[in-house]
């Protein structure tokens, strides 16, 4: 099954330092070297999505004109060959790439069947096929999760108004995350990207809502049941296939969760094209989900820059994801989560170096990022300069505040005693 | 004090019917008439914030060059006399419109002093004044709030890294909050206008959030010792003065109230404008507010539908006033809270009709969409509607998972048993 | 071949006047009605693009499982049959909703073949066939366009940097002119969807807007060599295929169009959700393109008013409508366009009966536009009103200033002669 | 007059190359160094607009609380010596960059009078004050233009209904012009900032875009009436103050231009925010007006990101300013154009050495921009790339094309004999 032909033009990626003149090497990436005591591979810990992008991209590619198929796509003569020829091509990619880790959706590894129990045996299967592969390549599963996108899921998977649907989305729900924990993924990811709705005419949003939370409890339930060990996540995601989504944005969310006494159940997957179309920024969301304890992994796709629309291409801010491994450096790193790229491509990337080229050149800037960041934290002044702008905080008054141990009338008193003039002149940098 | 001359060439304004050819009368706003047994003017409980858009906006108005000044401007000559002029004019200007209430921020009804006493001191005046205008026009206040957008807060007012700023803050709403207690408001409204910050490079967000809760709790605290009996409002705003504000949008603010244990004691006033400008829309979030317990009040700006930007213009389309004024009816009205106009004149607004016309087209909008929105009530059928769209939920399987007393596994069994095909034919319109 | 069993659940569309509870009737919409003079259906002229729409959309409605496919799909068994079958429920579906135009694409209306040749073979049977259904239910072609968005033309079609993919594009348009004027359409449309560019760094600008007048030119040429009767239309597009498009807005268009000497061979198809999505407002681009004499046709199609997008759902805001049919109007009404419908679904319209409910309401919302339209024109109130507006110009200096006949100095004299206060009093409303 | 004392803590900025800690020097700026033969200060011209920036914004800081003034600011006791502190302060700032270039705006140098004659007097002696300032620093004045955002021009400036108000603006641009040529600037430059609409219904647009027809014809007969030799400049800007604004983008200003045999008498001043903001690009716009014969000058204010606000802060992403630079040289540079900064303060700007280091960092990334455009010139391997991308062009065939020497027919027949298969097999990179 493993044969490595699909890119046998393409060798290996290895890492050749920033001057290197080849675009099929990698200029800042080099897995095994050490930062601040851990290999660049364990603090990026960066996954590849590959069926999504690529695969599922088939019938974006004039799918009724066999001749515009790219070559490495023309092998695919049937259905059981098609899902090996995918496996095999995606395995390989990322063994080429050098990175540990994939994720997966359940509809873009096994079709859906005409029953329920029918797609649990096409998605066994798969799960059979991919075992296979990632001890074969040594790559580890970063997430799984279920693709709710089905057109009887239009009006919601777990908020539709129809309680039948709503009981198919648990079934597949179920088999997703159990072949998630049988392949030891490390994370289980939930994506509400149908769920919401069209117009409040026809909508009871706290049934609706309330539906969702019934899900999240039982899949929480199930995980312990079953001993998945893995992390539940949850992707913020603000427009389409609904016009308005419930998971709008992290702090969507986290009330809801809160409200359900679920947040300590879940952690965010910050997509960075979610981030700028709900007109937040990528690092804002790193910020925010740090400070409410519900940061979990990143998803590394951004917008376009201009009409803000959700072309998922690849990171390419510098001093952006220098920000976000900051960040997640302070907090000694990932706990189970990653940076995961899963992009659509563009209609006129037809060449298929266009792949690994777009690979490389986001890893790249993911690792360039890490090594400034790190120099950030060893240099402490950035650290330093933060203590010291809060420091006249650091006072009996200002813990009185902070403590919840003093009123307004003592802390108007206090100003009015100095009868200070009310000025910039004091204003911080 | 209170002469009647400012706007001595326009009559009160009052119901002529739709199909009047007077530009200065209502065609749907009728105070007096009963909408399912409670009349229009207590249903819609409209106030004018007046300083705000109009005299505040005598800085715009060209203010080296004193012959561009609208003659009713003119007038002012000496500050205590300017002061009164303005509470003249504006309570003039609610009477003439015929609705119940005002609201003000403490900037612009006092100015501020060198020292938090001299503030403490004008405020005390102003409201003085204004206690006596009310009680000759017989119009109450919905709300007041602190305007706390001096530049010595461009960092944050409770937010700020320097503990005497935020200290200022505190003091600053103290007597804004006294001031609204001794005028009886039936609301205290707190804007997050500039809590937010610029750069994650320069912030300690955790600290920054920490800072704004402490404020809130003691300002809880300090309603409930002086007996305050009104209810706090707090109002999401996305952007500006920061980049990136803390109170972006209700869920964000619903999140940050639960954390603190503070969801009980505040509810959101929705701005138009605000919930479009964070890319919701101005249904969807009075709907989001009522689904979470946390609706309060509106106010009645509109953002440009082009740009998005926060123009404030008056509300115009009628079929989303119909949605929000269903949800509203459906509750049995407002509480404390109503429809506030506090609108920016745009720079080609220059005749003193226009601040009529632009009022009386809104409140005729707010009276149209009642009576509309309270036939749909008795009718009953959108109501009908919704409750069979979701009435398969009424069975036992329906409720057990409601209730939290079943599982994924049994589910999954549900679906299987059935081996049904899982296709489209029974969604729900 | 033209059996009406496509949708023989639901009768034809009649007028049944502003009170009727009949879902499937015209409020306002009444054909024959005499509007200034001229029945409703020649004012309006309504095309409806069907095949786009409903058609091409099977792919999205999950195609890999044949029992989600709405019923009235699943009698296509065979491609020949396929696409008569297309034909018989379009040309029902026009006659059913009572109006007198439809729209083509021709790669909606034929496959591509392998090559330019079988294509033309293609698309010949297709007209054959789609003669015989217009004379059959009296329905004219208001305009018929190439799609040029097969994946050879990701990088541009007439503005492809390969020579080869140029001329095939050249081919493609031939045929589908050839088969506009074989069908006697009243317009041709040249959509420049994916003529645009990437990033500069591979793009050489005046290369490609050269290739691009070039195709214009010789357009233009075939046209009159054919005797084609219709009018060129072009429609502009902010974004999509490509980021940067080269028929941003009118204004892009027009300019261009003037460099090269083509402003008056075409005139600009006005797609409202492009007018938004640039920026503009659909009002604003129909008087934009009519102050500079290239108004042409209609796309009556909005993008979403929150996130911008280019959903392509019907028009709803009917003062935009009136304004719009009121500029008409002005000028006696629409030369060769009209108003087309052309939509795309959403998922979750999964009824049959939306894509008539769809189409009703907004014809209506045209017919009720209409008719306000024409009252205002009927009243003069508006022009009068703009007349005195601009009187002032109606002097000596006004008309030397709008003829070139004086000069700066001159002005600065008059300016200063008077010495006047440079004030504000006499400003127009 | 001109006592350096306003920065006096604040040394001039030099070069220390970019590994120097100090935040007052320059990492890659160096005037004198010498790249592609001609020095760094030669190719970008950059200018500094300090009165705008600056000293307008007095009155956003706090004007009714002088102690919230900058001390720079204090100094300022009676309006001769304010202006004259304003010249000093601009002057010794500008010099103190090192940069050559200055630009102004009218009424941020002197006043408006009550008449024209005052206002003509006013700027005369504010002129004779800036021409002593030039001489004694050697900087020279990129370009003047007038301001005409007074109250009375809100409905248009030579747009305006009123044919008085279209002859005081005249009378403005000719004391503007008149100024900008006696100090003998590089440009005048024409912003249409008021020039645009509200509402159709009171608008006649015919009227309006003739009458500003009108006006930059008399400016273009009267610029060479006084001889004067500069460019004359026209800035497009998308919003503000009108809704709609007539000089939306460069395509609208350009075929504008064009229509009334103009566009060879102005180019445009690129303001990098309003590419932004008009949904284009920075790199786009300029590309378009060199494709356009039509760039000039370039506005070097970004803006926001996120929302596309106006906020004009300093241009940030170097792969940006790399393609224009690269643009710029490929041209031979600048003709009469140059790099403008003309920032607004962000309320939390309030320390005096944010202006410097805003300025430093930003004009730093013009000159690091510079130096990797002119490797990219040096090299040449990106104009072979597109000349090899474009190359099949060049034959008989392609270039009948160009020449306009063939036709549909011929075309179709290339096509048609060769039989091809329409694949996607031979598309380009």
């Amino acid at each position: 099954m493993l044969m490595q032909n699909f890119f046998h033009q393409i060798a290996a990626i290895y890492y050749e330092g920033k001057d290197t003149q080849n675009p099929l090497a990698y200029r800042y990436y080099n897995p095994k070297k050490l930062v601040l005591g851990k290999s660049m591979a364990e603090h990026l810990r960066i996954a590849v999505s590959l069926w999504h992008p690529y695969f599922a991209s088939e019938q974006i590619f004039a799918p009724e004109h066999p001749s515009t198929q790219p070559t490495w796509k023309k092998q695919v003569v049937d259905q059981a060959a098609h899902q090996k020829a995918r496996f095999t091509a995606m395995f390989e990619f990322i063994n080429k790439l050098g990175v540990p880790f994939f994720t997966f959706q359940d509809r873009d590894i096994a079709k859906e069947g005409l029953t329920i129990n029918d797609s649990q045996r096409n998605i066994k299967v798969a799960a059979a096929n991919i075992a296979e592969a990632m001890a074969y390549h040594e790559i580890d599963l970063l997430w799984g999760t279920a693709n709710l996108s089905h057109l009887r899921y239009s009006k919601g998977a777990v908020t539709n108004p129809d309680l039948e649907i709503f009981t198919q989305a648990i079934a597949q729900v179920k088999d997703a995350l159990d072949v998630t924990h049988q392949l030891s993924g490390q994370n289980y990811l939930v994506c509400g990207g149908c769920e919401g709705y069209e117009s409040l005419l026809n909508t009871n949003l706290k049934q609706e809502l309330n539906q969702y939370a019934s899900f999240l409890k039982m899949l929480v339930d199930y995980k312990y049941k079953i001993g998945f060990k893995g992390n539940l996540l949850l992707e913020p995601k603000p427009f389409e296939h609904t016009k308005h989504q419930y998971d709008f944005n992290i702090a969507t969310v986290l009330a809801f969760l809160q409200q359900h006494g679920l947040e300590k159940e879940f952690t965010i997957n910050v997509a960075a094209n979610h981030t700028t179309l709900a007109e937040h920024s990528f690092p804002h969301d790193v910020a925010y989900a740090y400070a409410n304890n519900i940061f979990g992994s990143i998803d590394c796709v951004m917008g376009d820059g201009i009409n803000g629309w959700d072309v998922e291409h690849y990171p390419q801010h510098l001093s952006e994801i220098v920000q976000i491994l900051y960040m997640i450096l302070q907090r000694d790193g990932f706990k189970n989560g990653g940076f995961n790229f899963d992009t659509m491509l563009r209609s006129a990337n037809i060449n298929i170096n266009d792949m690994f080229y777009a690979h490389i050149k986001n890893i790249d800037t993911l690792a360039q990022g890490l090594l400034i960041a790190a120099s950030l934290i060893e240099t402490g002044e950035t650290e330093n300069f933060l203590r010291k702008r809060y420091q006249n905080w650091d006072c009996a008054l200002g813990r009185s505040i902070l403590q919840g141990q003093t009123d307004f009338e003592k802390i108007f008193q206090h100003v009015g005693q100095k009868d200070v003039t009310l000025n910039i002149s004091n204003i911080k940098k």
